[in-house]
């Protein structure tokens, strides 16, 4: 292991600078091989950096909070470039510390998807749109959504390197666009992706005149100061995306503290196959849900990790469909050391509570990286509802549960012992015989979750001003915002600035009498318009 | 103390019924007269009560789910009228209850504000723009807010018998307006009064076929078991205005729960008269911040509690005004027996800190009613800075701390030590000789306030649109939304709804290809229209 001298710096105040006496340090490993990768290690910061970020994080929203949403906007615009300028070094480096295919999955989908990310939150800050100005002439009161007034801290996971990572994906690019410095906690499961990451954001917010402090980042602290920090007065709001019982945690620590927190937790996404879906076409559903499930090697927060199937003999032919599936399919290489053990106790969770083994169910040796074979499980509906929340476990990897159930009448009772989730799926006969089935379940799993989908998987979240990447707690913390999605996304990163009879000039432009770009969709004594107040 | 038969029933499911072995009972109290008032006491419900509240309203909010809007919107329209029908009785039990005058305050003020407000709430859940349709048609992907899922559970405060109630006020409209039964705690200073609306509010829902369980009350329950309330899984939101202690507790146990939590805890709402302003009209600011001070008994949240004087003579001569003023003043009726203690308690805690005793400062114990003196208090900016929680203690009477800055530069340094409140003032010169100074304090008071106010005191918050009555915390839990004005007041209580794929005879009509009113506005690919997609 390195020597503290020649660990990898931390950006703290727009330098990169050594971290003060770290509490400890660690190497990105490579997950395909099991071995550490060379280069520089990263350190454990101690409460001082997180301090001293702490410190400028307050100082950049200050000034951040006078730019123009132009700049904003050309900041975000211009890190999407530096983005695709590096792609082949991130590319490259992320595969490396993820084990993630280069292609398609990390050149073709997660990096230009991370770089329109950040083009549609510049979008969004530069028209202004998403803060949804209002103006009552008549009452001399007028509003606005505005930045919070501090840094933004945000966690990312580990199973996007690029499209989630704390300093670049979607909790970043939406916290910026509302006008908020961001602290970004890099995963240590990506410390080099996220270094070049940062090293782009630093660059792009240098050439567009972000104060210092605008972006930070730090690689790793203990559980301690993690919590403390997300407490700590100075930071304003808190994302997180990851465990159930880290998330928890973290939103603990601040909500005591009072602060804003958006966590995304687990979720087991049910799928619904109901009677004449089965019937009709059900070993292409019996694909695609293996496709889905496989995807990433399971380690999604979409993936479908529980299907229910309605009684009869095509749901057999669907077990048994998958089930050669699964068997047949090479395992996919898991994220971190420890991703086999954790995807192992889940299964061992899920067959203590009465799941059938019928395929996988161990962790791959046979590969030289860290894996899990795929894996099928099946319990009958009877016995789910007799221990639903345990058979809810989340296992992340290539792990599903089959439930089949043992009447119609038991679907609409299965669907109720659902916590909430992310998705639910459901899958229907084209010709309408399972429309009756359908209705009784929508009317359950409407409020259950955040995105509902009809024949279709749930894997694959289209950054869509429509998308709801959300959902019912214990998915994330609340169920009206969206995780994914330009303008929805931004607006959980902002404090609704009311200026009730404000001299006009003290106003800030979008509240002002005349429309400042011409364009800007404002709420004015009653009705949508871009026209002058 | 009447019988248990002789009790108020509570409203559970749709009928009136007795409450079931109630831990206790109270009576309503005449706070002019201290004296307890006539006719029938009120239970303190034990759990199950609660609990057949909370089955009826799981039941209620499924329906609901399914009613077209225009059917919560006639019930929303129907209620308003119900109150003015009722207003002679409303206004003469709410007077009794709490001592607030009749005239011009509930009858000409507070109650066509709830009326009004109900109405307001109508026109966002008929025209529906509240819940932000939004369609992706090349994604395939269709999103709206809507309804949680289980019954909203709403606390209203004492100092507003109608406008903020339970059953009738602003927490209730909105969460109605979004499609979800209320639980309704009456507040055990006018229970009779809560008890009028609520026979008002079941009326109107079995006039316009509101489901049983869509209105809800109980009149008081145990500490443990409303918190109880407020954790249990079946409970989709919660919405409190009160004290910080008991929005706290509330908070803390919804927030465990992971559900949506929406508290108006407490705020001195500081004044900060600049150098100019003081020159330029002193003594016109004087006789504002007095009257908005001594409104209601100073038992509004929007108090200005606290006022921030620049240095120099002209300070002196606001204060002396201020003291002949305060000093000249008759106490006004507080709401309720505990309420002279309290606040006795707040002057106790501002002059342990420092404060000295200008004018008032006692229980008033000419009045017949329960009462304290009008109060005004004075420190140095200097010994502010040295104790500023202690400082900002809030005192829920008619009190005011004046702090006199030591010096220019000291002002900011003041702003920075503010909590999170509802709302900031700044009075300043209209020459502009005070502008360096306000932007100055803009800058840090910004970020503090929900609300932003010049030359104009905060007491009379507007039903507006632009509204925001909310703030960062400890003055709410969230800087993101308000409590008052349509439609922003709606969408706390919703869910983000996300429709990936679903076939289109299975959409809410909001959401289908043909816009439903064809005046509805949708986000549709891009740009707000009201056209078809």
């Amino acid at each position: 292991m390195s020597p503290i001298d020649t660990l990898h710096p931390i950006l703290v105040d727009g330098r990169w600078i050594r971290a003060g006496a770290p509490t400890g340090r660690f190497r990105a490993v490579d997950p395909s091989t099991k071995r550490e990768l060379g280069g520089r290690g990263y350190p454990v910061s101690d409460w001082p950096d997180l301090e001293a970020m702490l410190a400028a994080g307050r100082r950049a929203a200050a000034d951040m909070a006078r730019l123009p949403a132009g700049r904003i906007a050309d900041f975000l615009d211009t890190y999407a470039g530096a983005i695709e300028a590096r792609a082949a070094e991130l590319v490259e480096t992320a595969h490396r510390e993820t084990g993630l295919p280069t292609e398609p999955r990390l050149r073709n989908v997660e990096l230009p998807r991370t770089s329109g990310q950040l083009r549609q939150a510049a979008q969004a800050a530069r028209d202004g749109g998403w803060s949804r100005p209002t103006i009552d002439t008549a009452a001399g009161i007028r509003s606005v959504h505005g930045p919070l007034g501090g840094p933004v801290l945000v966690f990312g996971p580990n199973n996007f390197p690029f499209a989630f990572n704390g300093i670049a994906g979607g909790d970043f690019a939406a916290a910026i666009a509302a006008g908020n410095p961001v602290i970004a906690k890099a995963h240590p499961g990506h410390p080099g992706t996220s270094a070049l990451l940062a090293e782009a954001a630093l660059a792009s917010a240098e050439a567009t005149g972000l104060p210092a402090g605008a972006v930070q980042m730090f690689f790793h602290a203990d559980v301690g100061l993690g919590l403390r920090l997300a407490a700590d007065p100075a930071v304003a709001a808190v994302a997180f995306t990851g465990s159930r019982a880290a998330g928890m945690a973290l939103k603990a620590a601040a909500d005591k503290a009072g602060k804003p927190v958006y966590v995304e937790m687990s979720s087991v996404n049910p799928v619904f196959v109901l009677a004449g879906a089965l019937r009709e076409r059900g070993t292409a559903i019996a694909n695609e849900l293996h496709a889905s499930c496989a995807m990433g090697a399971g380690q999604f927060c979409t993936k479908p990790g529980l299907a229910v199937l309605a009684p009869g003999g095509h749901a057999e032919a669907f077990v048994e469909a998958l089930r050669h599936l699964t068997a047949a399919a090479a395992p996919g290489v898991l994220l971190t050391p420890r991703s086999p053990q954790a995807v192992a106790d889940a299964v061992a969770r899920l067959r203590s509570a009465g799941a059938d083994l019928l395929a996988g169910g161990g962790i791959a040796d046979a590969a030289a990286g860290h894996a899990f074979q795929p894996t099928l499980l099946r319990v009958s509906g009877r016995r789910f509802l007799e221990d639903p929340v345990a058979l809810q476990s989340e296992a992340f990897g290539p792990v599903c549960l089959l439930v089949a159930a043992d009447s119609t009448e038991q679907l609409p009772r299965i669907a109720e012992a659902m916590e909430g989730n992310l998705t639910a799926a459901v899958y229907s006969d084209t010709g309408g015989a399972d429309d009756e089935t359908y209705d009784a379940l929508e009317r359950i799993l409407r409020p259950r979750v955040g995105r509902l989908l009809n024949d279709r998987m749930p894997t694959g979240v289209a950054v869509s001003a429509a998308m709801n990447h959300g959902g019912p707690f214990p998915s994330t913390g609340h169920p009206g915002f969206t995780a994914v999605g330009f303008p929805a996304a931004a607006i959980r990163f902002s404090a609704l600035h009311c200026y009730d009879n404000v001299r006009h000039h003290r106003l800030p432009p979008s509240l002002r009498d005349h429309n400042p770009t011409g364009a800007l969709l404002r709420w004015i004594d009653g009705e949508w318009t871009t026209r002058d107040a």
